[in-house]
């Protein structure tokens, strides 16, 4: 597969951070984004925008705040081509915490929310667009809302100036059949705006449903070096550079950082494809018992687990 | 997806035991026999049938050779409505070792070929079909082969009387484009043959392509428990059942057996997806040199052993 306007972002801080809190070496996310740079990769998600006020520096690794400072420890001196991007959480950041993008490392926002909350998330990715960002709204969750909800909420974006709008299955509970429908819908409903997609792994179909993705015309992807992310993981980023052909990628500085840290980190912090994560995204629930099932010092009874979460009483 | 024509076959024993050379206890053979009969599993391929003169039981467990010694000492006792399967490799066979359908324990012998030994194949297939059994010929490796050699290879097959011809994409290198055009390709070469599909998951898709094939039309699937296989291993066969929806198959009995064995396995013996086969996947080559590289005592450098074997040369 080529097509130029295709972009890849990478997210392993961010999304790689839900499983430690943030808590990476400035050594760490340093040889990530170098990594990455020399990759070709378009954007690297390096974290979250969120605000000290509701969140403290103690519990949080520097990557959950973004803030400039933190960001010029990394990227400072570095006359990089690619771009930075944040996530911003409804709730959880103040307009202050934002400041004008010309004054900021950062190139993007992406604003996360759920269908429910689309207006606040629309406000937010205005005011971040006013500031010069590139700016997205991800909509998360989208395999729990039911379809009337979510035709009203792309209505509400068709309306809006956020000129692109991401396909998140947070639970990995979707089948190509479900993105190609998606992929469809929101081309319908938001003519002139750009979609992306955010999969996760839970059936081992992160990387085929951003390949399904991709075919049905999405041009903007995410991925994690080695699949890092909380739960069963994200579209592996090797894997992605590999199938997308580009000759603007280079596959070699991936499996560099990913022998020298994510191999060895990934038998300290386990993340990727497991059967609690799996029984969570065949029954399209959140990945929360299946990672207390995880974190326990002994698996519970995995079918008795599968029985309880089908009836409604999972472990939490 | 329900359609009631589909099949699943489980090969754990048969493409696990390359792994181990099928030095599998009784119990384990017997356990998995009587998860996959109570999950409603169609068939299990409990192994291969290969001469013990070329072989020997020193080296290689019972189920390289499955006698029906062997067999009756793990289903003899069982009332089982699942069919029982065992694989057949060119050259490793003899005539003799394959007595008639009506005096064996086993349903059907998939014959595997490459496509330069069709002929052989058809041969071996002709005498299997003589004798009673069920057939198929499950054609691999053909990611590498030259679309001129495969359409004849799918000539002599529309005129022998096989019934059932399986798509295999040994080296885990196909994406879901070449799963669809494969399809397509022997429908029209193979008017009124049935289509399997046998995948590996170097790339993370080797469910992912299974669903493709099935909505391309295939009706004969493979998976083995937890994924087991040789390399990065085969599609799961819980998430298969999963997907496949038919009232006739419990995912239960399935994840009972993964926690009790196979989970606590995979920590002894590896299998599933990692670098050096995601290698090996995405340049189109046999795993063997992924292999080699995993049961190095030290993982060799991984941009190297990539860049070589991208130059043709690899470690073995």
């Amino acid at each position: 597969m080529f097509r130029s306007q295709i972009k890849v972002l990478d997210c392993t801080v961010r999304d790689g951070g839900l499983i430690n809190k943030w808590q990476f070496s400035d050594d760490f996310v340093r040889k990530v984004f170098l990594a990455l740079s020399e990759a070709g990769v378009d954007y690297m998600e390096i974290g979250y925008k969120s605000s000290e006020k509701y969140f403290s520096r103690d519990e949080n690794g520097a990557w959950k705040f973004c803030t400039e400072d933190d960001l010029k420890r990394i990227v400072g001196g570095f006359d990089n081509k690619m771009k930075l991007s944040a996530m911003a959480d409804i709730g959880r950041v103040d307009t202050e915490d934002i400041i004008p993008q010309k004054d900021s490392a950062l190139d993007m926002i992406r604003v996360a929310c759920y269908v429910k909350e689309i207006d606040k998330g629309i406000s937010l990715a205005h005011q971040c667009i006013d500031k010069g960002y590139e700016t997205t709204i991800n909509l998360m969750a989208v395999s729990k809302v039911l379809e009337r909800d979510l035709d009203e909420a792309l209505n509400d974006l068709s309306k809006s100036s956020v000129p692109v709008v991401y396909i998140v299955d947070s639970f990995g509970a979707m089948y190509s059949e479900q993105i190609h429908f998606l992929v469809k819908k929101y081309f319908a409903a938001l003519p002139g705006k750009e979609l992306g997609i955010h999969a996760h792994n839970n059936q081992q179909l992160a990387f085929a449903n951003t390949i399904e993705a991709i075919i049905a015309g999405v041009n903007r992807t995410d991925a994690t070096l080695f699949g890092m992310g909380r739960g069963a993981g994200n579209c592996p980023l090797e894997l992605l550079l590999s199938f997308l052909k580009n000759p603007k990628f280079d596959i070699r500085p991936v499996i560099e950082i990913i022998q020298e840290i994510f191999i060895p980190l990934k038998a300290e912090i386990e993340w990727g494809y497991h059967i609690p994560y799996m029984i969570t995204g065949i029954l399209n629930e959140h990945p929360r018992s299946g990672m207390k099932a995880m974190a326990a010092e002994k698996l519970p009874n995995l079918r008795q687990y599968y029985e309880d979460l089908l009836d409604g009483t999972p472990l939490d």
